[in-house]
C-alpha cells in the first residue's frame, strides 16, 4: 500500500516536472521609468502566477531592431532549453507586420514582430519552425480595441502561455510560409592576410568595441597572445583608427590607461582600454557603416 | 484508501490554493543605483522567502506623487486580484502622514503613505476599505530607531506580511475613519463640439503626449478613424500648439517623422510622431497647468 | 496507515525545507543597457530553474570596488541567513587577482573577487570562513577560452551552484590562507566633544550625504533632537562647509528647503535638505578625502 502511495505522489511531481521550465525572458525599447513592463509582467501573471519572469534589458535604443538582435544573440545560449523570451522592439505596432514564434534548434522560444528582431539568432541557434501568432486566439482577452501595444496585448500574453504551457508551439498559429524578416549584415571574413569585419556594438558601459571577427578568423591569421594587431577602424570607408595595439587575453595584461585587444565573453575580437573607454578615446561607434580590419603587425612588441 | 489518500492530498494543495497569490510589486522614486531597494525586498523575504517580489517602476521623479498615482493606475489592472502594491513616494517620512492599506473593489491591495498616490486607483478601481497601519504591530522588529526609510521598516514588512498571507487585511490596524487624502485634478469633458482635457502625463521613452481624455469623449465628438483633429495645446492659459492632426489607430497609419493622434494602450486620447518625439519637438511638458482641447476639424485630410 | 502516510509526506517536505533557500543576490557594475546581467542569470537558472534571483544594483560606478562595499554593507543585514551575494565590480579580471567565497557569521555566503569588495562586511557581519574557488570544478563548462567575464563564468555559476545546493561550502575550495584583501579607510571618532568621520557615499537619489559617525558616536556627544550641531567637512583638509544645522528625527522636522541633520536608514549621522539637494547644493562628494567633524553647537536654536 505504502508503495502505491509513493507511486501515485512521483506521477504527481513527475507530470509537473514534464510541464514547461515556466521561464520567460522579456527584452523591450520601453526603458524602466513607466509603467509599460510592469503591464505586460501583470498580464503574464494573470496567466500563470507560478511564473519566473526576467529582464534581459528594457533599454534597447528605441526603434532599435539590430541592438535588440544583438543582445538576444549575445545572452540566450545561456539560458536553459525551452526557455521563452518576449521581445519587443515594434517601430510597426499595429501595421501589416506580422507577429511570430520562432522555436530554435536549441530549443528556446521567441516571441516578437517579424521584423529583423530575430536575424542573429536564426543563424546561431538554426530553426526548428516558426509559426504566426493567430490573435483570435492568442491576445488578451478584452484588449481589442488597443491597437499600439501588442507587447502587453499579444506578446506579453502569448509568451506567458506558452511558458506556462496553457498553448503549446502548434497552438500558436499556422506555419509562417515565407523566410522571417532579417537585416542586411556582412560577415567577417578572410582574405590573404587580413580579416574584414564589422563593429556590431558597443558594450557601452566601459567603452568597449566589439566586432564580428570570430576567434576562428583570428586563429587563421596566426595571431596569438602577446602579438601585436594592426587595427584599422574605417566609418563610410574613412580611416577613423589605425595603429598597432597588443592581442592579450585580459585587461589586466596591459598597464591602466592602455589599449588592448581580445576576444570578449562571445569569443569575438574586442578593442578595449585598461581601467579606460576606447570607444569615446577614439571616437568610434558601432552598425553597419564602421567597418574594420585586422592583422598580424610587421612590427615587435 | 486510495481515495481516502487523494483526498487528504486534495485538501493540502487546495489549502495551499486557498493562500494568497505570494505577488508583491514595488514602485519607489529610490532610483536603482543604491541599496534602498535591495533593502525592501531582503525585508520582504525575510518575512516569506516564497514570495514573488516584482518593480513597477523605481524611477518616479524624487517626490512626484501624482506621477506615483499614474503609475499605479497605469497598470494595476493588469495584474491579478490579490496582488499587493507596495509604492513609496514619500516625501513626508517620519512627518503625521497616514500609512495606510487599501483594499481595491478589484481585490488589489495598496500599501502605502496617504498622501495622494492612491486618488487615481480609488477612482478606478473604488474602494472597498481602508486601513490605518498599527505600527506597533506592523513595523520591522528592532527598527524603531529609524525615522527616514518607513518604505523599508514598515511597508515592505507591512506588505510582504500581506502578501504572504501572515495576517489578514484586517489585522492591518483600525479602518480609517476619514477620506484618504487626494490630489486636486481635473477631470476632461466634452462641451458643445469640443472636449477639454489635461496632459497627466509623457510616454517618456518616446515622447508622446498622454492625456485624460477617454475614448467616450473621442466618440461623442463623433471622430473616427482618418478623420482630422485640431488640437490645441496650452500651459498656463498661453497657446503652445495649434494645429490639425489625423486620428488613427496606431503610428504606422502615418508616414515616418509625421504626428499622429490616437487611443493609447489606457484607451485615452494621444499624441505622437511616428519614429519621433513628440513632446520634444514641440516642446510639450505634463502637469496640471498643461490643458489640451481637442475638436474634429473642419478641414479635409 | 493513514499516520503513516502523512508521516512520508511530511518527511518530504522537511527534506525541502532543509535544502538552501535558493536566494541568490547579484551586484555589478554592468548596467542594464546590454545583455551581461541576463547572460549571468541564464547562467544561475541552467544550474537551477527554482532559484530566486534578485538585484541589489547594476549601476555601482565602473570599476568602483569601496561603493561595491559599501552596497553590500548597506542591505545584507536585511536578508535572510543562507542567501547568496554574488558581486562582480572586477577590474583585474583575469589577473592574479583571486575569486573568493566568504561566509560571515551571520550566516551570509559572499562570492566575489578578493579586491576589497568585502572589506565593510567582514568587519560587519565577521567571517566565518573564507575560501577560494577551485575554478577547475566551479566554472561554467566549457567557458574555459573566455577570460573577460568571470562574472558568469566562475561567480554566477558557483554562486547558484550553492543557493540550489548543488555544493556546500566546503565544496568551493581550499580554505583562503592569508586575510582578505581590504580597502584602507578610516574609522569615525571622538576626541574631546568632537566626532570625526568620513563621508562614505552620497544618497545619490536624494543628494543626502552619509557619514560612518554612529548613533553611539553621536551619543556621546549628547546631541539630542532638537539641538543644533555644528557641522565642518573638508575636502583634502580644505573646508568646504561650516554652519551650525539643527539635529531632527527626519526630513518633515525642518520647513521645505531647509538642511537637517539626522541618523539614516543606517542609524549613521547624515545631512539633507528637507525636499532638496544638500550634496548639489553644496558641492559636497563622497570618498576617502571628504572628512566632516560635528560638535554640539554652542548656538541655540
Amino acid at each position: 500500500m505504502k508503495s502505491t502511495l509513493t507511486l501515485i505522489f512521483c506521477l504527481f511531481i513527475n507530470l509537473s516536472i514534464a510541464q514547461p521550465n515556466r521561464l520567460l525572458v522579456f527584452q523591450t525599447d520601453f526603458g524602466i521609468k513607466d509603467g509599460a513592463v510592469a503591464a505586460m509582467k501583470g498580464v503574464a501573471l494573470g496567466v500563470d502566477d507560478d511564473l519566473r519572469i526576467f529582464d534581459l534589458t528594457h533599454e534597447i535604443p528605441p526603434y532599435n531592431i539590430w541592438e535588440a538582435a544583438y543582445r538576444l544573440n549575445q545572452t540566450a545560449s545561456f539560458w536553459p532549453a525551452r526557455t521563452v523570451f518576449v521581445s519587443v522592439v515594434d517601430p510597426g505596432v499595429g501595421s501589416a507586420r506580422k507577429s511570430i514564434v520562432l522555436l530554435s534548434k536549441h530549443g528556446h522560444l521567441f516571441v516578437t514582430p517579424d521584423n529583423g528582431t530575430l536575424t542573429l539568432i536564426a543563424e546561431t541557434e538554426g530553426i526548428q519552425a516558426v509559426r504566426l501568432i493567430d490573435e483570435k486566439i492568442n491576445r488578451l482577452p478584452g484588449s481589442s480595441a488597443s491597437y499600439t501595444f501588442h507587447g502587453r496585448d499579444v506578446y506579453a500574453y502569448t509568451g506567458a502561455r506558452l511558458a506556462a504551457g496553457k498553448i503549446k508551439f502548434d497552438d500558436v498559429g499556422p506555419l509562417l510560409e515565407q523566410p522571417i524578416v532579417t537585416l542586411p549584415y556582412e560577415k567577417a571574413s578572410v582574405k590573404g592576410k587580413e580579416a574584414t569585419g564589422t563593429i556590431d556594438v558597443l558594450d557601452v558601459q566601459y567603452g568597449n568595441v566589439w566586432t564580428n571577427i570570430s576567434q576562428a578568423l583570428v586563429n587563421d591569421l596566426q595571431i596569438n597572445y602577446g602579438d601585436l594587431v594592426r587595427v584599422r577602424i574605417l566609418k563610410d570607408n574613412m580611416v577613423k583608427f589605425d595603429n598597432d595595439i597588443v592581442f592579450g587575453r585580459t585587461f589586466a595584461d596591459v598597464a591602466e590607461g592602455k589599449p588592448i585587444t581580445y576576444l570578449n565573453s562571445l569569443l569575438n575580437f574586442s578593442i578595449g582600454i585598461n581601467m579606460g573607454d576606447f570607444a569615446k578615446t577614439e571616437s568610434i561607434g558601432s552598425g553597419n557603416m564602421w567597418k574594420i580590419i585586422i592583422s598580424k603587425s610587421a612590427k615587435k612588441k
